[in-house]
């Protein structure tokens, strides 16, 4: 903790439907989390529900909240995605109401993607809602799940099934828990990194684009980076929360990608990994739709090996099984497949059910 | 079904929070369920939550619906108050995504509170959200349980205590579902139409006190009623969603009730009979702290008698844990025991952590 970390964060105000938060982002955040929540809490107590990956920056975040005058109870949760379930929200209730977490209290959560949407229905359903605080730990989290409010647990059936649209009061980004997170995981991140370039604009994508290897990388333009992202998604999100049009941009490269995601049983690929792939199918399909250059495809490309994701497809996971788990997707969403688009980075469209030979063509070009 | 009947009904249009809604209050109203949903409807399927006290009235709701184009599928819960529970909430979920329920389909809750509430909950977070259709057969559900959108589930520690606040799409009421309604039923409900009148009018006061045994009464004068009692709740609701305020005046004899309820262990006194009590209770403290005139409180006693509420407390559940509950109440909800006070028929405040000494001896003059 010290104070030049904390004067370089940059911080986001937001508004997303009724709910009107701050972002902070920065180098060694965690330490100030107490002092930014009591300056806008009126609870007395937070329930940090976390996992043991990350119990070192729990007990940093816990310790930053009772130096605030915060009581804090402790809730460790499984890592891995097997921990999204309803039975593990069961037990996280239960243990919020033994510790007597009243609406005006806090769920802290803190972790990646798993933790962050488990910890964020929690929130959303304990007493019909009470206040969340993000306190993501992985570079996917901090640009992604973190932001914009989807919050939920698998099923048997499916994954994210279930769940709730619940905005945090506060999220707390400290780029120092990057610094022990494993490649692979940071690499994950950076798809939905590169996918933010292609979404938002030619300069952005050039930035993403020069990034050196290995990640991180430098910190400050890492914040300046990070920012970037989380305005992107803020943007498209307050503009439309529950997803009825403009937010399903944000799913560039996730429906090629969640079909593979599934296809291989969500254990050959990582989110990310897959997305990596899906961005890829998602611009060859542009090209023979829209009419887009190329060009972009490799640059896309070269960006995405340069940071360890595939970018070509493993032959063992099969097309067939691919567009199968592509139509589980369209079933439960709504009754029309639909693929994300660009025309040139920055210049976004939705088309609703793209032909199916295009959408198989361009998955078989993955494993060339 | 007849279209004297349809022609007859009362048609409340309702807005809450972002949603649009028409309640629809008549006899024989089941029968036009499918064609009103219809009217408004893109899904295609409907999963109807039902218990097996119902499910005469599930299968004409289901056979409308059909009639009207939609596929059904039939979900049964157990009757009773143990199936509001995560894990119920978990068996349904899986139903509804083996089904491939969609967003803009429909959940439709068949029955009294207890299916409402868990069926509600089913719809606010599959998907994080599908449609939401209550068809309430119960007085209680009519009058305030399928109206206000709070939906949830119990845990061991406490009623209520996880769910969403979830507007449906449409409500139908049919009254002719009330007449095989068991007349304990129909008195439980009776004790919120009883709130309705304290909290309304004199007027609406006047014709609640009025109201013949054996319920539910008169046909024409009981529609109009319910849509009175409806009203109010919704026009509270439309000004308070999330319950920051005003809506808490709609707990007026829960205090207390909630206290006796839980003290009794859920299973001496029903909620409407606890309310019917905790009324009394409220009334008495209103007459010391307020000086509302105690013939109020003789009027509403003699009313609730007449339709077989208790007006006298079992002298087995003890103050002391009546106490203890209603702290857990206050516990879980704010900071403060929240006490709602009259000072005649439709003059309505919120006194926050009433002297306890005013509270045990209401409690104790239930005794006498």
């Amino acid at each position: 903790m010290s104070a030049g970390h904390a004067a370089a964060a940059h911080v986001i105000s937001a508004e997303v439907g009724e709910t009107h938060f701050t972002v902070h982002i920065g180098d060694g955040q965690i330490a100030h989390l107490g002092s930014l929540w009591a300056e806008r809490a009126a609870g007395e107590q937070a329930l940090v529900v976390f996992d043991g990956n990350v119990a070192g920056h729990a007990e940093a975040a816990a310790a930053s909240l009772r130096e605030a005058g915060l009581r804090t109870v402790m809730a460790e949760v499984p890592p891995g995605e097997r921990s999204k379930s309803l039975s593990e929200l069961d037990r996280l209730c239960r243990e919020a109401a033994r510790a007597g977490i009243r609406r005006a209290d806090a769920v802290v959560a803190v972790g990646g993607g798993v933790v962050g949407d488990l910890a964020g229905f929690l929130a959303a359903s304990y007493l019909r809602g009470v206040r969340l605080v993000h306190v993501p730990t992985t570079l996917l989290a901090m640009v992604d799940s973190s932001i914009g409010g989807k919050t939920g647990v698998d099923l048997p059936e499916g994954k994210n099934l279930v769940g709730a649209i619940w905005q945090p009061s506060l999220v707390v980004m400290d780029t120092a828990t990057l610094d022990t997170l494993p490649g692979r995981e940071l690499s994950c991140g950076f798809a939905e990194v590169v996918k933010y370039g292609l979404l938002d604009s030619p300069e952005l994508f050039d930035r993403v684009e020069g990034w050196p290897a290995p990640l991180p990388g430098p910190a400050g333009p890492l914040l300046d980076l990070i920012r970037d992202c989380v305005r992107h998604k803020l943007d498209v999100v307050s503009q439309d929360e529950r997803e009825t049009g403009l937010r399903a941009s944000l799913n560039l490269g996730h429906t090629v990608g969640h079909g593979i995601e599934a296809a291989a049983g969500y254990e050959r690929y990582h989110h990310g990994e897959a997305i990596s792939l899906g961005l890829l199918a998602a611009l060859r399909i542009a090209e023979r739709i829209r009419g887009l250059d190329p060009a972009w495809r490799d640059r896309t490309r070269t960006v995405l090996e340069r940071h360890g994701l595939p970018t070509r497809l493993d032959p063992e996971v099969r097309t067939p099984d691919i567009l199968a788990a592509m139509g589980r997707d369209k079933k439960a969403d709504s009754t029309a497949l639909n693929m994300v688009l660009v025309d040139e980075p920055g210049v976004v469209l939705l088309r609703q059910d793209p032909p199916a030979d295009m959408v198989i063509s361009a998955i078989e070009e993955l494993r060339a």
